[in-house]
Parts: structure tokens; sequence; C-alpha cells
């Protein structure tokens, strides 16, 4: 089993995702507010690459969708919530739809598309997509969603502590830059790393320290979503 | 002054080197074979990306001409020099011309074109090449020759090494990427972290250990070549 890593929504190549278990990475902050939705209860999450498209969804839509994401990392104006997952709680989500856009995470999930599996991963549930993996037996990309097409330290810190949880279970041949990616990790075992990424600056400077904190927390979640035929379950 | 990474000929964009100054490194080995023949007093290296195009070059011209390079590490069929940086002495290339065509290096010098500057990087001239990006006084690009497009460890260290050669002498700002370049240096300075690399891995099981040797010295050359108008001076 190979493990290679794509280190941005702008460096997705449709050659290296096809038929490969990939997962998308943007733990600062879709993939997390993805899985912490799906776990209190949400009944799917819609991803959607620009705005109108969102609106879109929801106006036709017959039953009350939320919308949710952000624009420049903050709440798009009319939406119901921003891309803090601690927004997504059991009382706003449970049985509900989420039309979710944002910069960088929706991009790199429809970017995958042609993937045999597009699991949906962050630190919160890294465990969890290390088992699922091994599961699906198949090469993995992991595919990290970057910061406006840009290598993200927190997305590459996410992929080597996928990658430490992978290799600790199975033999699995690593690209160069898995190989990194897992070295990085091996030395910032505390995440110490993250703190030189210009998105967790960003994120800071914003107040937004508790996304900050329950986003850097590792395996509080055990599931894993799949995004397949145009939402994540 | 900002500093930023391209991890492999494949993945450079256009509009993120046009008008920067760009250093093409392919350490193992094209760009160490370069310096290396500029330094021992070739009259100039043209870099082409095929082999016909090398060919046809070196038929056409009146004066006798060197033929370099490799496919797959290993000395192309007719060519006069393989891809060793140590066959380019100064009795085989002083006052002469090579042409050169490598899998990897060729076409990110090729690749880089619109940038202002173009400056060839390895090892064995890093400081050279700070120094020379200092003087030159623009914002940096270090273009990473990669191996078969993919990111190459090699390249990703000599990179971080450049950057500790400029840090050390000017105020510059880094992107997440350069900053992790820079960190993989500063935490393996003897470059223990090389032999991870599968194109180093390649260069051993080929009984290349003399130019691995050669091309992991620092600083053992003090020029810069420049790429222009298709040549290399």
């Amino acid at each position: 089993m190979k493990v290679d890593l794509i280190i941005s929504a702008d460096d997705i190549k449709r050659e290296k995702v096809v038929d490969k278990s990939v997962v998308v990475i943007d733990m600062l902050r879709a993939t997390s507010v993805i899985v912490t939705a799906i776990n209190n209860g949400c009944n799917k999450v819609i991803p959607v690459v620009s705005i109108e498209e969102a609106l879109n969804i929801v106006n036709k839509a017959k039953e009350r969708h939320i919308l949710g994401g952000e624009r420049k990392a903050l709440k798009i104006e009319g939406f119901d919530c921003s891309n803090s997952p601690l927004e997504y709680t059991c009382e706003m989500v449970k049985d509900k739809v989420i039309v979710i856009t944002t910069s960088n995470g929706t991009r790199a999930i429809k970017g995958s598309e042609g993937a045999r599996n597009i699991l949906i991963g962050a630190l919160i549930n890294a465990k969890a997509v290390a088992e699922k993996l091994i599961e699906l037996n198949n090469d993995i990309v992991l595919v990290n969603a970057g910061t406006y097409g840009e290598f993200s330290i927190d997305d590459f810190l996410c992929s080597g502590y996928i990658i430490e949880c992978l290799i600790k279970n199975l033999d699995v041949e690593l690209t160069d830059i898995a190989k990194t990616a897992h070295y990085l990790y091996k030395a910032n075992p505390n995440l110490e790393f993250i703190e030189n990424a210009s998105h967790f600056k960003r994120i800071k400077e914003l107040n937004l320290e508790e996304d900050l904190i329950y986003c850097c927390k590792k395996d509080i979640i055990d599931i894993v979503p799949e995004y397949a035929d145009e939402v994540i379950l």
C-alpha cells in the first residue's frame, strides 16, 4: 500500500487521485466542521464551491437547510453558521442538511472526484481515518486542502499524524513528501510547529482561539464521513 | 523580501515565478553538474528538454560540443558524459560548449522562463547563491526540480540550507513551505534525512556513491551560473 500526499487544492491532478483512497484534510477548519456536524447527528453535508450554488440549493429545498462556511475565514452574509466547528452543535444540526462552502476545503473535496473513496479527515478523527484506510486496503492519497492554493503547515502536520496512525498498524510505502510529513509530525508530536502556519496565525488574530484548541485535539471523534454523489454522509 | 518554494518541475505555475528571482535546484545531480562544469571553465551550457533537441544543436554546431545528461539516471547512448559531476573536469570541459538534457533539472530550468533571474543552485554553491539573491534584492522562488514530477527530499533539504544562508544575512518572509524546508534542514544540518530520499537510494543502488558524496558537500564552489536566452553562463 502506497501513501502519497498533495499539498493544496490547486495542486490536485486527476491522475494522482483516480481510483485511490483519498483523505481530504482541511483541519483549520472545514473538515473539522464536517466531522463535527456529522458526529452531532446532521443528516448530510452538501459541499459546494460557490456561495451562489449554496443559495440555489437552499432556495430550492423543501425542508429547512443550514447554510455554513466562510470567506476570508469570516461568516458569509446571510448564512446561518460560520466555519467554526463549535457552532455545529447537536441542537443546531440534528437531522438537518448542511450546505457548506469554504475557501479551501470544499474545493479540495470537489477536486478529488474520480477517487475510489473520498474520506473527510482532520486531527479530531485521525485514528478513525487510519482504521478506515486500512479496511479499504487501497493506495492512499492525503489531499491537503492548503490555504488559498498554497501548502499549509497545519494540514501537513495533520497528514503526518494520520501516517503515524497508519504505520503503527500496517506496512506502507511512503513517497518522499509523505515521509517528510511524517517526520515533521514525529518531531512535533504536540503540534508545536503548527504555530508557524500562516493560516493558524490568521485564525488566532481573529480571536478564534477556541476553534484552534478544538481543531488541534486528536481522536476525539471516531466516525469518518465520506463524500460520494455530491453529498457527505 | 519573500521566499517561496515549488516542489517539482511539474508544479511550476507561471504566475508564481514571473518577475521573481528563481533558483533552480536539482542537487542530484543536474544543477551540481552545471555548477561544476561552469566552474571548471566551460564556455556555456545549453539545457534542452529532449534528446532530439540536443542532437540537433550538436549536429548543426561548427565547433565541437559536449553532449551530457541522463535518462533514468544513466548515460544516454552516444553521449559524451553522463549526469555525474565528476566527469565534467577541466580537461573535459575547458572552453567547450555543453549541451545537456536531464529528466528533471533541464525541465525545471525551461519551466522557470518568465522569471527575472534564473540562477542555478545546488549544495555545492548554496552560500554563493544566497549572496547573489541578496544582491538581486527581489522576491525569491526556490524551484525544486524534484524527481519525475514528484517532490524530492534532496532538493527540499538543499532549499532549506539556502534559506539558512539567506536568513543569516537578511530579514525574509517565508511561506509555509519555505519554513518547512528550513525546519527540515535545521533538524538535519548534516543532511542525515537525505538518506530517506527515494532518488538518493536509486543513485546509491547504481553504485554512484562518489557522486552522492560530492553533491552533498556544502559551498565548495563560489560561482552562480545564470540561465538567460537559452544558455547558462
